[in-house]
């Protein structure tokens, strides 16, 4: 390849690789050369040598029935798509480790380091790929890994008080949490802000936990069920939106109106929330901004510089539609 | 590392890659001592004595602007989450490579083969990856390079019948076509389509190209121009969503009723058309079985395997919304 070109090795690594100084024109000479021949450096081998797979890997923590669902374009997808971007942007490759219904071994690839997505305590990606020595950053904190894993922090107690306190000025005045019962910093959080708000307007405290597995049809029993223990509930905040979807199929069915007789909150702005009927009030997350602010920060720790533990993520805004709000 | 777990190096490797057979318990210890040590094979050297980097990558070809869009939850990304699945299911990693504005080196990415969305005739990403010699097959066929690149056809004939069919079975009868001015497969067969439609039924042809980089702007401004020229328009297949979106809310603001006035349909049935007031006519690709081909096409002509070099993408079906559908 060097001889085609008639410049030395050392030229044609600088000329492909954007590295050291190269005449323009050389460096044009060499990537016609290497294209005509078809050349193609030994990526793998470079990188054996450099000790760095210029990869990172997105994991997702949620269960498919919620972090995909109908078409698959949930919350994940919409983290990968800027995540993707940001890494390539800093000359790393992105691997998608979506949610799958069976345990990956995660030894398998090849990563420099892995953004995790929202995970549980114990989290068993987390907890893997820190056995295998693999830096990890958290997108919205793991609870109980709070000092061991750096994350960005998603701020789920306003996310909380900007549902409830929405309800609240709609006009409810029995409002029911519906969140998942394994320990996310979401539910941890929302619940928390729910029992301060409950407290401080004398409301009566109504919790249902439901398993995410379960997704829509779970919130549609669950739906059913709090009708029968609460006729009179006048507000819902179903934090996974596939609950949501199926709580305001529940309530349509026994005769409520959403959103005269019950208001409906979801927390995630997703497709679910935008084609629901009524469409849902949601919060925008800004993930694309959140994704972008976890790829750096990973970045930053890969190399050493582990001065931010914490980084605040961006600011949420309320959506409101018609599920809460009377027209 | 197999001294700590007192059994033989290859006892180590076997237990680890779930190779050849290893008694379930010595796997187990072998598991545990690995993690209690941190050890972590060196999977990058495995992979250089294999030949091999387990990685396919998904490469989009589409500009930003039209292909991630509001929320960044488009086409490529609906097929990205399936075909991770369906690459990790076969023990290879996917890297993303979504839509980006500036063009990509993609010799720094190893990988063994690389699916590419929908590319232009000459599309520069494949055009480079067969110069790396990186297997490369298409969803949905490449314009001119039908012979050279094996793909996943999408029957985008079918799609326009579809879609032309059901508009003028809603009453249309001035039709126009607004499709993208690059060389993709979609705009050449619907363009096809519209072709044989207009003559079938002594219509009028009206074809209007625009540059997928205008996206929604260009969708409005060319539905303004369209009623200047033809007033009297009553259906529009505007193939891209970005541009039917767009489309919708010239005819609006022009005083004209979607769908009494002008019906609008377009191809892809993502947040855009679900999202549209009223929401779009719009055709179920079936993105996700699609994608599943592709990747399976593409790991049976990395493994020497060449024998299918066109594979039939799945059905597609007609979804019915407000947009063409008088109610």
């Amino acid at each position: 390849m060097a001889r085609a070109a008639a410049v030395s090795p050392t030229t044609v690594s600088h000329a492909l690789n954007n590295r050291g100084y190269v005449d323009p024109r050389t460096r044009e000479k060499v990537r016609r050369t290497a294209q005509e021949l078809g050349y193609r450096p030994n990526v793998r081998a470079q990188r054996l040598r450099a000790g760095s797979a210029q990869t990172v890997g997105l994991v997702a923590s949620m269960p498919t029935s919620i972090a995909a669902g109908p078409s698959k374009l949930g919350f994940f997808m919409e983290v990968a798509a800027s995540a993707a971007e940001t890494a390539l942007m800093h000359g790393f490759a992105m691997i998608l480790v979506p949610p799958l219904e069976t345990q990956l071994e995660l030894g398998q690839f090849d990563i420099d380091g892995a953004v995790v997505v929202e995970p549980e305590e114990n989290d068993p990606a987390t907890t893997r790929l820190r056995a295998l020595g693999v830096p990890v950053v958290s997108l919205g904190r793991q609870p109980g890994a709070e000092s061991e894993i750096p994350y960005i922090d998603l701020h789920s107690h306003e996310t909380g008080e900007l549902l409830l306190n929405h309800l609240h000025g709609q006009g409810s005045r029995k409002i029911a949490l519906m969140i998942g019962s394994g320990l996310r910093h979401s539910y941890i959080d929302v619940a928390a802000a729910y029992s301060d708000f409950v407290s401080a307007h004398g409301l009566e405290s109504i919790v249902i936990r439901l398993d995410e597995h379960e997704g829509e049809a779970g919130g549609y029993r669950a739906a059913l069920a709090l009708l029968e223990s609460h006729p009179d509930v006048d507000g819902i905040c179903a934090l996974v939106d596939a609950f949501a979807v199926g709580v305001v199929r529940g309530l349509q069915e026994k005769g409520r109106k959403v959103p005269e007789d019950v208001r409906v909150v979801t927390r995630y702005n997703g497709l679910r929330a935008q084609t629901c009927k009524p469409a849902l009030t949601a919060v925008n997350l800004n993930l694309g901004t959140a994704a972008d602010l976890a790829v750096n920060l990973l970045l930053e720790h890969r190399e050493g510089n582990t001065s931010r533990h914490v980084v605040s993520g961006p600011p949420q805004e309320l959506v409101e539609r018609a599920s809460s709000v009377i027209p």
